[in-house]
C-alpha cells in the first residue's frame, strides 16, 4: 500500500470538528439551552451579528460535484472527499480558515445552484472546487447574484492569480512590457478562460487562446460556449491563426489543456527571444522541463517535480479567503484578485528574484497575511 | 451583556475545524496533490473505502431550517446557527462524533429533501434538528428511503428514547406495569407523536393523546394530518374523551405541548395512585414541580431547574449517534432506539433509583460507551 493510502487509513479523515472550550456543567447552560436562546435571538433580530456569535465569520465550505477532480475527470462526490478535505487542513493550516467539504451527489448545474444557495446561511464564502468547465462559469456567476457572501472558483481565480503574479515578475526578468508582449494561451476551461480575463484586465494587449478546435476567433462555429464566444469578443480576434502560426514572436505561452505531454520544443519553435513558458497541467505538464528550456528563458509548471518554478493555487486560495473574510467583503472583486497577484510578486525580493525563482515559497514567513493585508486593503 | 452572550462573543464560533496533524514539506504531498489522487482512485472504486479513508464514518450533519427552535418559534436559518454549533460541541465531547451544523435557507419540505439529499455524500448520518412538525415527519420518512445512511430526527426519538427509559424506570418504582397502565400525552408534534409510538411498540396498551383541538381519535375532522391519522389508528380510539374525563385513573400522564406553565394539579385531579408526571416542555413546563408534586409520586421535566429529574436529550442523541456509527448502521432502526432506552434505564443502579433519581446523570463515568454499546449490538 503506498504511503498516502496508508496516512489516509491511520487518520480517519484528516480533520476534525473540535470544541473551542472544554464542556463543563458551569458553561454548558451557556452554550447550549438554556442560555443559547438569548444568542439566537439576538441573530434573530440582526443577522450581522452571526458573523461574531458563530462560526460563520470565518467558516467556508469546499463544494465540489466531483465532476472534475484534480487531473483525473469525473470521478463523482465521493472520491473527491479526500481532496476537498486536504484543502481544508491547507486553509487551517496556513491560514486559520475553518473550511468543511461538502461534496454534491448532483451534477446538474442548476442543482448545484439550488443545494449551495439553501446550505450557504452556515457559511462565510463558498469555494467551489473541481467542477467541469463550462457549468463551472454558471454556476459561480449566478451564486455571485444570490449570495452575500463570496463565492470563488478556485480553479478559475486562484490558478490566474497565481499565473499573474509569475508573469508580473517574469516580465521583470526579461524586461518586457505587459502591453506590448505576444501571449498565447492553450487550453479554454476553467483555469485558460480565467487567466485569459484576468490578463486583459491587466493590460495584455496581444492575447491568442487555443482549445482543442483551434484558435478561439469571432466567427467560430464549431465546439464553441458563450464564455468562448465572450473571449472571441474581447480579443476580437477576427482572423484564425494556426498554434504554429501563433508561436512565431509570441513572448508568453501558458498551457492549461489538461493534456500531458502533449508538446515538445518543435511545436514551439519561432517564440520570441527571452521567451516565457508556463506549462501549467497538473500533475504532468504539457511539455516537460527539459523540452520547455530548450525555447524558453523562464519556464513554470503547476507542480512538477523536474521543474524549478511552481505556479501553486496555494499561493493564492489561503491569503483571498483570509483577506476576504477578515474584511466581511460581500464578493471577492477583480480589485481584490489583482492585489492578491501583485502582493504574491511582491513578495520575491527584487535581490531574490531570477529565472529560477519568480514566485515565493509557500513557506516564505509572514507570506499569508502579507497577501491577505493587500486584499483586505482592497475591499 | 448576559455571559451567555459574552462567551458567544469571545468564542467567535464554539467549534473549529481541526488538522488532524501538522502539515510539513513530507506530508503535503500525501495529504494533497499528489499524493491524495490515489485515494480518490481508490474511493472511487469501492465507495465504502471513503468510510475508512475520509472524514465521511464519523461525521454528520446536523440539518435544521430553524421553524422551531427550541422553544422560541420560527427563528430561520441563520438565528439556530449558535444552537446547533452547541449540539456539536455535545457530540463531540460526549460522544466523539464529527458534526457540522448545515442551517439551510429553504423551509420548503421539498427542498429540504432535496438540498440534505444532495449534500449527504460527505457525511455518515444526518441529524434533522427544530424542523417544525408536521413537516419533519415527511422530511425525516423520505430522507430515510432516499439515503443509505442513518437519518434521526432529534425532537422526535432522541426525546422518546429518554422518555421511555424515564418511564421503564419509574414503573419500577411504582411497580407497575407497562401493558397494564393507563397514560396520556399532551402534545401531538415531533416529541407527541414519536414517544406515542415508541410507547405503544413497546407494550403500552392504553394511551390516549390530546393535541389544542382534543383528543385524537377515529373520525376526527378539525386539525387532523396524517400523522395524527395514524396515531388515530393505532390507538383505536373510536370514542372521543375530554382531558379531565382521560385524566380518571390515570397512571402516566406525558405533555409535549410547548404550553408554558398551562396546567396546575386541578387539571390532573383524579389521576390514579403513584401517578407519574412528565412535563417535558422546555425551557418552561407545563406544570410547576409544586403543581405536578400534589398529584404524581414522580415528577420529572424536560429542564426545568425546580425539577429533580431531567428528561434530557444529551442522553440518548451522543450514544445512539456513536453505536450508529461504528457499527455502519444504514438506518438507526426501532430495535436500536429501544436498545438505547434500556440501556439509559438499566445504567442506574437499582439500588440508587428512587422517585428522585429515575434517570443517570450525563456526567455518569462510562454511561455513553455503555449506552452505544448496546445500540452496537443490535445492528
Amino acid at each position: 500500500m503506498s504511503s498516502a493510502l496508508n496516512l489516509h487509513k491511520e487518520l480517519n479523515g484528516k480533520i476534525e470538528i473540535k470544541p473551542k472550550l472544554k464542556l463543563n456543567s458551569r458553561n454548558l447552560p451557556l452554550l447550549y439551552t438554556p442560555g443559547v436562546a438569548e444568542v439566537a435571538l439576538e441573530i434573530a433580530k440582526d443577522s450581522e451579528k452571526a458573523s461574531t456569535l458563530t462560526i460563520k465569520g470565518n467558516t467556508i465550505a469546499i463544494i465540489t460535484d466531483g465532476s472534475r477532480l484534480l487531473g483525473l475527470g469525473n470521478q463523482g462526490p465521493l472520491a473527491s472527499l479526500p481532496v476537498m478535505e486536504g484543502k481544508a487542513l491547507i486553509l487551517k493550516e496556513l491560514a486559520g480558515i475553518n473550511a468543511f467539504p461538502i461534496c454534491l451527489d448532483t451534477q446538474d448545474p442548476e442543482k448545484i445552484i439550488e443545494t449551495v444557495k439553501y446550505l450557504a446561511p452556515s457559511f462565510g464564502g463558498i469555494n467551489l472546487e473541481d467542477i467541469a468547465s463550462p457549468k463551472c462559469f454558471i454556476i459561480e456567476r449566478v451564486l455571485k447574484k444570490k449570495l452575500s457572501i463570496p463565492v470563488f472558483h478556485d480553479d478559475q481565480h486562484g490558478t490566474a492569480i497565481v499565473t499573474l503574479a509569475a508573469l508580473i515578475n517574469s516580465l521583470k526578468i526579461v524586461k518586457k512590457d505587459m502591453s506590448a508582449i505576444k501571449t498565447v494561451i492553450l487550453g479554454a476551461g476553467a483555469a485558460g478562460i480565467a487567466i485569459t480575463h484576468l490578463l486583459l484586465d491587466y493590460g495584455v494587449k496581444h492575447l491568442n487562446i487555443f482549445d482543442s478546435a483551434g484558435m478561439i476567433h469571432l466567427g467560430r462555429k464549431k465546439d464553441m460556449n458563450p464564455y468562448k464566444e465572450e473571449i472571441a469578443q474581447r480579443t476580437k480576434a477576427a482572423k484564425e491563426k494556426s498554434f504554429k502560426e501563433a508561436m512565431q514572436e509570441c513572448d508568453v505561452l501558458i498551457t492549461v489543456s489538461g493534456k500531458a505531454n502533449s508538446l515538445t520544443a518543435k511545436d514551439l519553435k519561432g517564440m520570441a527571444r527571452k521567451a516565457i513558458i508556463f506549462s501549467l497541467s497538473n500533475p504532468v505538464p504539457e511539455i516537460s522541463y527539459k523540452e520547455a528550456k530548450k525555447i524558453g528563458k523562464i519556464v513554470a509548471s503547476g507542480g512538477s517535480q523536474d521543474y524549478k518554478n511552481h505556479v501553486n493555487n496555494m499561493l493564492a486560495f489561503p491569503p483571498i479567503w483570509k483577506g476576504a473574510l477578515e474584511s466581511r467583503a460581500k464578493k471577492i472583486t477583480k480589485k481584490m484578485i489583482i492585489a492578491a497577484a501583485e502582493a504574491i510578486a511582491a513578495a520575491v525580493k527584487p535581490s531574490a528574484l531570477n529565472e529560477n525563482h519568480i514566485l515565493p515559497a509557500i513557506s516564505q514567513k509572514g507570506l499569508i497575511e502579507q497577501v491577505a493585508k493587500k486584499v483586505r486593503e482592497t475591499v
